[in-house]
């Protein structure tokens, strides 16, 4: 591959200026980036490079926020359940939660707000009832049911800005705790403004201005016990853009008011994982274009200084939402993302933004992921970059990426040359793909597939965060493996399905857990969603179901796409019903030899007529129905590997009609390739840890390669 | 063992006349009973024992039946739900459903309660746009919405005989069909009485009358295709009872009618194992009092004749309901039960009738349960006997029965000689029991059981049906457990706990999967259960929660009883909050070495104040937490063997402060004992198959007792 340069960031380091720029040089880097809390050297910033720089808007203010304590971020805060003993019961707020990380907001505006709860029936307390004892920190409830459960819901600032909480606590730091300041306040906006022009005026060599990222971190509770830390974390959830003064001013604007309850939800919070309530999406709205209006006047600021804006899409995103059609508003120039899988890749690349960068794996850190060593004794670093690389590369092939580079201390690759040789070939590489996508799309069937989920669009690739966060989600397992295959891939909503969304699609996934988002819970409630796609299938579409599709209580079936699917679960009432006996057979091979699925407990065969692809004894695995001029295919769960992978092309082409094999197929399932009409350019490459030989056929015939382990290879047609 | 006589009923064999006044002789029966089918010699008949005759009082009438085919016995059938593909859909009623046990009664007076459901709105479509072609056997609906699914509810006579269909098709029988009378018709009734009649005065050797058993047969629909012959069976169901003049009968005493769906439940049908509603209750009702007022006069005849009457707690048996508190109307003298389980002759026991009888397994037949040899080559009938035996005794010691018997084909035992021997020692063995509980109740710990499930009292001791029709339930494996223990076990509703049944109870148990009968489904909705619960608790009772015990949606925690417990389970929404950590301990010794417990996933501990005692990984098996005076006690699951067992007692011991080990309590799991205080006889028995010893505290000091496998100790202190 030839020497090529550009769309590579590397992290700069002062006092390595000559090792910074030998690798900016090796690697081909067009742009030097700083690091949180880093500064880099004049020597660096004049050596002809662009240069990124890092702010993270809300937090470092410090001096600020303590004059200010009244303007920090909040969140809701619900007691655990004390059950009464009498006919009076006292509740100590804090006493389940980190009081390093929250402090109760009980002024009279945030009061107002605050709730308590019988929990036994399910009701609200009146607040009559209940006084609160502001020296002690707690709630006094008097009048109530003995042996009855209550809470208290309470907001509470939070003093200690989550990210900075978690890396100094596992860092054992020492130092001052930085807070976050909330711009829903006018003088924080105010103070924010100044800051950022402050900034620009004094960071005249940054060329690009990277926000980490906006305002409002995901949801991150940590409780009072070392046995139980991390109360509740979800990446996508909105819990910590509340205040008694956003609450207001959303009742004034939307007509009604946000309760406790709204975010407190029993006790469960909203996670993602789950559907959401018509409030819940005002609440999303109201916060996004609070995000947008203000986060606009500073963009526009930074492009006031002839600066480009790109945001870091992780941390405090909540309310940037990249798609909701909105995003474009912002006015920014870029997106980072920083990537372990192939759907992150996905994300990044799907956003409608004019240049998409990811951030690669390995960071430049001793130790990595979950504490394992890196640049350090024991680790190895280019095996690392090389599983990575082997990732996310299949889903660049896809889609286009603009830029990639690496985080962290520079100086600890000099140990590495290995490691240092590799990055200079996956820059290259990755260098010349861009090329070809440059130059068009790359190949793909004609089989589209549409992924059918509560929240649509607005989760495109992801759930909620990393892979190894929500990896116990078939849908995060679907996600991945689709992420490199050569279909056309969308995600629609339950809405989406009733507008018409199934016009142009041939194959719709739908996989989950019973209630979950993923599956849609209460969604299929909905008699138009079921006619609809059962009206599809029968036309010629194919549903593909895993693990709990289409599932809700209520009907004469649990799945509620049973009739299409043959495969429906038992929760209970048929635990008397006859099953249908049957003998697992794939002649055609549709499923590739080694397909694993791990099996589910109460799936059965509903009309005999599904054939059972793959069982587990009597548990059916994979199953095929046919229904009208279409199928119903069911698949007791999904768990991404190369094989399963596979299996799901596989499934996917033979659903559409296209032939378990075909052009730009290789028959090397350890390997797979792209091509490129436009540049008559055909990448294989090989995803295992061995040399793979494998055949593709193109229009010039069928082409034999043979790949080094996580290689890729490049033919011209 | 001194050699006695009585309590025993012979199967004898005409043909084998010598044999079996031999065997009579031999295990001291005073009974000589008659089986299916059979006739007694009269040299049999007169050797001076009682003479037990079988009648089945609904079939073997078939010249009758075929003059009054409108008098069979009916149920509803629901076809499959059929996808319409356009605006017309012809449905076939019986295509799926076994044509030689149904015929579709499309008689005006039944046509006026089926119905035709669009089940993908689970609405009922009017009746204007359906019509029915008799000769097709096809119900065609007209002005549909294309896409939704339909079915037809409809009544069918059964023209075969249940118990006989199944007979008939296992041994490839040659013979006519057997049908099936309903003696809701005045007609029926007249046959009936005068059948019973002329069988009284033709039959005047009989002693005792053995019903088989009353009218209406468990439900068991047979399908037509053999890859799914069976398409539910339930021992505890209702739906043979129906017919449209029941129906109308009904409607007349009730004041509101029972329709299709009421037993259709969207195809579901009404498993035991599910919560009844309140007009399946009322239809309960309805039936029994029609089987004890009719059931009544066959009774009352056999006693006008000097017999006595027997009912076999079997097969025709619905609408008997031995535990509601009716059954004493009848009259029966008797009350006969086969057991595999010791929970089927507490069962027995626990009846209020003057005579309990169990017939004994194995059944003398070639073949036993399941097709494996038993009296043919290949079979080891004396080790089947042992381990039946073993099952059964150890609910033997707890509760009297007055006798025992065997059934089948006596010369089959001829090439025994060592079964015979066994049943001799087996028979002298109960007599000897019988006599201690005919001097005073056994030894049992001062703790007090109840078991908490949704039918209470009427299901006591079983669920439906057999342990291996029912071996996936907790609650089976837990009565079993139970049915042997020293301690006191009543089985209480919901509607009890309300009741004031909690006052003189120390331990309440609650085993099921969510959504069921055992459980308790939406009965835990009802706050009133849940804080009497907990006000129990808190005052020192111990509620023993198995796998989802008080589990429903709806509220803050999925087991209503969390608070108790200190484990909850996760359907979802909890994904994303972070788990307590803990360390399985149990330095008490709470259960034994060896307890083993099946995993759930997803359960959780709510507050980490639960002790977990015993853990898979991360998943806590087996919890106690303390709640005020009392506790809570979580299994994931309970599998009943020997190990187990004793882990329950221990269990129970402990919620009720009796500690690990006392008086009457062998320290050997594999052996049991019970101590008769009026007998001073102590009972001592090894259930396991190797010789065991154990030491036993008594008031007379500790008693060291050897045992041969399977065998029984018996000392006088």
């Amino acid at each position: 591959m030839s020497k090529t340069k550009g769309g590579f960031t590397l992290p700069g380091e002062s006092g390595y200026e000559a090792l910074t720029l030998k690798m900016a040089d090796k690697w081909g880097a067009d742009v030097i980036r700083d690091s949180d809390g880093t500064v880099l050297s004049d020597e660096i910033v004049h050596a002809g490079y662009g240069i990124y720089s890092t702010i993270c808007i809300i937090r470092d203010h410090n001096e600020w926020a303590k004059k200010n304590q009244d303007k920090l971020q909040q969140t809701f805060l619900c007691t655990p359940a004390a059950v009464a003993e009498g006919e009076e019961l006292t509740i100590s707020l804090m006493d389940s939660f980190f009081t390093e990380q929250f402090r109760i907001n009980d002024s009279a505006a945030a009061m107002k707000y605050w709730q308590v709860y019988d929990r036994t029936v399910n009701g609200l307390v009146e607040a009559g009832k209940w006084t609160y004892d502001q020296e002690k920190g707690t709630v006094t409830i008097k009048g109530i049911v003995p042996f009855h459960k209550y809470t208290v819901s309470f907001l509470a600032y939070r003093i200690w800005e989550e990210i900075s909480m978690y890396n100094h606590t596992t860092n054992n730091w020492d130092k001052e705790h930085l807070m976050q300041i909330d711009p829903r306040y006018p003088e924080t906006q105010e103070y924010m403004l100044g800051w950022m022009k402050n900034w620009c005026e004094t960071h005249p060599d940054t060329t690009v201005v990277r926000f980490t990222s906006m305002f409002y971190n995901f949801v991150w509770i940590w409780g009072s016990d070392p046995r139980n830390r991390q109360l509740f974390s979800d990446w996508g959830s909105y819990d910590f853009t509340v205040s008694d003064r956003a609450l207001d001013e959303f009742a004034e604007k939307y007509g009604y008011s946000m309760t406790a309850e709204d975010f407190i939800n029993k006790g469960n919070l909203h996670v993602t994982h789950m559907p959401g309530t018509d409030r819940k999406a005002d609440w999303m709205a109201f916060i996004n274009d609070f995000v947008i209006s203000f986060g606009k006047k500073l963009i526009d600021m930074v492009h006031s200084y002839g600066k480009k804006a790109y945001v870091f899409y992780d941390d405090s995103w909540v309310g940037v939402e990249p798609y909701n059609g909105r995003f474009q508003e912002f006015g920014f120039d870029g997106l980072i993302k920083c990537v372990f899988s192939g759907y992150e890749a996905r994300l990044c690349a799907g956003v409608d933004v004019p240049v998409h960068e990811l951030r690669l794996h390995p960071y430049l850190f001793p130790v990595g992921l979950g504490g394992a060593p890196t640049f350090t004794e024991g680790g190895n670093p280019i095996l690392d970059a090389k599983k990575y690389w082997n990732s996310v590369r299949r889903a660049l092939l896809r889609d286009k990426i603009d830029r990639i580079g690496l985080g962290g201390y520079l100086h600890l690759v000099e140990p590495y040359p290995d490691f240092c040789d590799y990055i200079e070939k996956v820059a290259d590489e990755f260098r010349l793909i861009h090329t070809f996508h440059d130059a068009g799309k790359p190949y793909s069937i004609q089989t589209k597939v549409a992924v059918l989920h509560s929240w649509g669009r607005l989760r495109s690739w992801t759930l909620s965060g990393h892979f190894h966060e929500t990896y116990m989600h078939d849908l995060i397992h679907v996600n991945e493996a689709l992420s490199g295959l050569p279909v056309d891939v969308k995600f629609i909503s339950f809405e989406d399905v009733k507008n018409g969304a199934l016009k142009d699609v041939d194959v719709v996934i739908n996989a989950g857990c019973a209630g979950s988002a993923w599956s849609g819970g209460d969604n299929w409630k909905d008699d138009e969603v079921v006619t609809a796609l059962t009206k599809w299938v029968y036309e010629g579409g194919t549903f593909i179901g895993v693990n709990e599709p289409s599932a809700v209580e209520g009907y004469d079936t649990y799945f509620r796409m049973a009739h299409v699917l043959g495969v429906d679960e038992d929760t209970g009432a048929r635990v008397c019903h006859g099953k249908w006996s049957f003998e697992a057979a794939d002649p055609e091979g549709i499923l590739p030899e080694g397909t694993t699925v791990e099996g589910k407990s109460n799936r059965y065969l509903t009309d005999g007529t599904a054939r059972v692809l793959l069982a587990d004894g009597e548990k059916p695995l994979v199953t095929m129905k046919d229904f009208g001029k279409g199928k119903g295919i069911y698949l007791a769960s999904f768990q991404v590997n190369l094989v399963n992978t596979r299996a799901l092309y596989q499934l996917i082409r033979y659903a559409g009609g296209e032939g378990l094999s075909g052009l730009y197929m290789t028959d090397n399932l350890y390997t797979e390739c792209a091509y490129y009409p436009e540049s008559r350019k055909l990448v294989a490459i090989n995803n295992s840890d061995r040399q793979q030989t494998t055949y593709i056929p193109t229009e010039a015939g069928v082409q034999k390669v043979t790949i080094a382990p996580y290689d890729t290879v490049i033919v011209e047609l």
